[in-house]
């Protein structure tokens, strides 16, 4: 009998303040299907820590070196990606303006650009969730919480 | 070229408040290797949201019907588990006292049983570490970091 199990990903939030004090966040544009703006991230290897395929992932794709600062939230309903079935354990990480000026597309990005909050393109899989929970954490501290996973996957 | 990836499972800290007012954990005994005490829990399905896992193992393996309060952390050090490379997604969910007089062992646990935090048996996997991760958390609601754990990998 085999089992069958969710793939690991990871997905960061990496985070700066602008000169007018306002919170943007570094989104990659995909090469591969499906196409279009994402948190950057990717698969977990066999044998690496999840923190370390994080901060790979971005280096990969973006050309930053990140430290992670906390862990928002693992996003595992199996319709988040319809491919097949992808959790995604997802961190935060803020970036200084000067270190943040080095990114640039790589690897499976075709750009690396950091967009203000309210002006954030449309975003592929529930990465738009993903970043309306980081929005909340900021503000107050709070993270989702099981219950209200539970809740949106039967609504 | 095929990548491997870690197998993602999912592990509950059950707790309840002693009469004393201290607190109690949930462990179960392991009929199967590695023998010994742990937490509640096992493999994400895949189609299965990890919250689901979650509680559908502690019902197997306890016969509790939880509702979970937070995510804690999620543990990856590929050294946690000798079998393979498994990463644990840990939640927490308080019960009440009445409620947790319905614990039995069931499905792979040969016995279910609350353990004062100050009289916990020999743990197996890396459950005492996310024990002391739990504790810290309930005094002062701060979570582990990526950087303490990055910083644990190494030394």
């Amino acid at each position: 009998m085999e089992y069958r199990n969710p793939t690991p990903t990871t997905d960061v939030i990496v985070h700066r303040q602008n000169q007018q004090g306002q919170t943007e966040v570094l989104l990659i544009k995909r090469l591969n299907p499906p196409h279009g703006w994402a948190l950057p991230g990717g698969f977990v290897d066999e044998g690496e820590m999840v923190e370390r395929a994080a901060i790979r992932e971005v280096l990969e794709e973006t050309g930053l070196r990140i430290d992670l600062d906390h862990l928002l939230y693992v996003y595992s309903n199996p319709k988040r990606d319809t491919r097949q079935h992808n959790l995604s354990i997802v961190y935060t990480a803020q970036i200084s303006w000067e270190d943040s000026l080095l990114a640039r597309g790589g690897d499976d990005a075709d750009e690396a650009q950091f967009f203000a909050l309210d002006a954030l393109p449309t975003l592929v899989f529930d990465h738009a969730e993903i970043i309306t929970d980081f929005v909340e954490f900021l503000k107050t501290g709070t993270r989702p919480t099981p219950q209200m996973k539970l809740h949106d996957e039967i609504s």
